[in-house]
């Protein structure tokens, strides 16, 4: 077997992989890094197409694909990460039908978060909390992105993620529960432990910078209802992944303790 | 006035206490980076000693001390971050008193955690919180590391931070409550939205790899009880600054709502 130079036609597809959102959607492929989460993949029963290693590795993940090897140093070259460990597993990226939409009790809608490790992290958070799916709507980061996928520790591979719009989960009859470090503005915004969080909602986090937009707040739009997280401290607020994690772990509590929600 | 080079001694030790705990400690200075952390420092009333600027740039922070001009491209080879914003801000690391942990009333204490992301995040849900202090035992990452101080996005301003072993808070009347993600082992360990968080307490948190050590398990051990976050997904378990986040908060909680709690 001859090891895949930097610049071969294989590689090359490797790193775009990698690099672009476009590249991955195209192909309808992604990559996930290292023998751990390459293991999770498998044990979830991802598609996996192929696996790249450094020439002479022994860190190969059964059931990942055939075998590749890469030439001296092209895998530090070519990985996301400082200090890769091989494998470099292409996986597919799964077809996630309208269903999850459809029958979610629980989901988390993110809203154009940018940065890659809170989605990681929300991932992360939605997946052991229960939730039964994560939506993102146009504009957010790439799920695929490596540095998403790394982030979620694996929990990408076990939570259906959708990509849709508000509206259309509004029309799918998910009540949207927005999440909000500013409350006011004449909406009815409760604490996060107060909130009603039965039926069919989804908890929605805004973009990092922004939060969700303000036009939302009135009569018409998607949202209805608010929560927010009451703080002490003089910081100004927390991050969207850690507020995420607490209302989400509170819905999942209160949907599992209260009485009055039937439960799917 | 004359921009400062990059191999000046001034701008040589303003890399040192960037770059290496034991220069901030030995200065007792460490650098706070861009506008918005600076101006966070100077509200809270922390000393600055000098600010950098790039020359001829206008983001002088008021109060941040007297401006020193770096030269061309000095600032992009001296800050942690990776698009810079001036200015880098020397500031002083206060003496905190023993009082923190005599008067805590709800500490989080963190044990040997590695990741500066992390324990930035820890410190920016312990302050929000409410928390009384943050403790780090001998082997935990610097606090006044610039990624720490810029995760924190600027609680580290309004939480006492100290470093302490266990056993001198639990000399000190404090109860520690560990945390765990493998209960098992002959612990009582309860869920966390179910144990008792009156009193004078502190949550602890374990190193990332490997979490509290199991020696301090047994009845002789500074941790006699154990709280875990159970959840439902399959992934193994959330990170520590998520599961700070998420005690942290529900500690707070229950010590306001709580009648039995005797407000300190």
């Amino acid at each position: 077997m001859t090891a895949l130079s930097f610049t071969s036609p294989t590689v090359r597809e490797l790193r775009r992989l990698l690099a672009r959102r476009s590249a991955r959607h195209e192909a309808g492929r992604f990559v996930v890094e290292g023998p751990v989460l390459a293991a999770g993949a498998v044990a979830a029963g991802w598609a996996c197409v192929e696996q790249f290693v450094a020439a002479g590795s022994d860190t190969v993940v059964a059931g990942a694909g055939p075998v590749r090897e890469l030439g001296p140093g092209v895998l530090e070259r070519v990985a996301a990460t400082e200090h890769p460990r091989g494998p470099l597993v292409v996986v597919e990226i799964p077809v996630v039908e309208e269903c999850p939409l459809a029958d979610a009790g629980l989901a988390v809608v993110v809203d154009r978060v940018q940065d890659p490790g809170n989605l990681g992290t929300i991932l992360r958070s939605a997946e052991a909390a229960g939730a039964d799916a994560v939506v993102l709507t146009p504009g957010s980061v790439d799920p695929f992105n490596p540095k998403v996928v790394r982030a979620s520790a694996g929990a990408l591979f076990h939570v259906p993620v959708v990509e849709a719009a508000l509206d259309r989960l509004v029309g799918a009859g998910v009540e949207l529960i927005g999440t909000t470090s500013h409350p006011g503005g004449g909406r009815t915004v409760a604490a996060y432990t107060e909130a009603d969080y039965c039926g069919r909602v989804g908890i929605v986090v805004g973009n990092e910078a922004a939060g969700l937009p303000e036009a939302w707040d009135d009569a018409h739009g998607p949202i209805r209802r608010w929560v927010t997280i009451p703080h002490v401290g003089r910081s100004e607020s927390l991050n969207v992944a850690m507020a995420a994690t607490l209302v989400v772990f509170e819905a999942a509590r209160r949907r599992a303790t209260d009485p009055s929600h039937d439960p799917r």
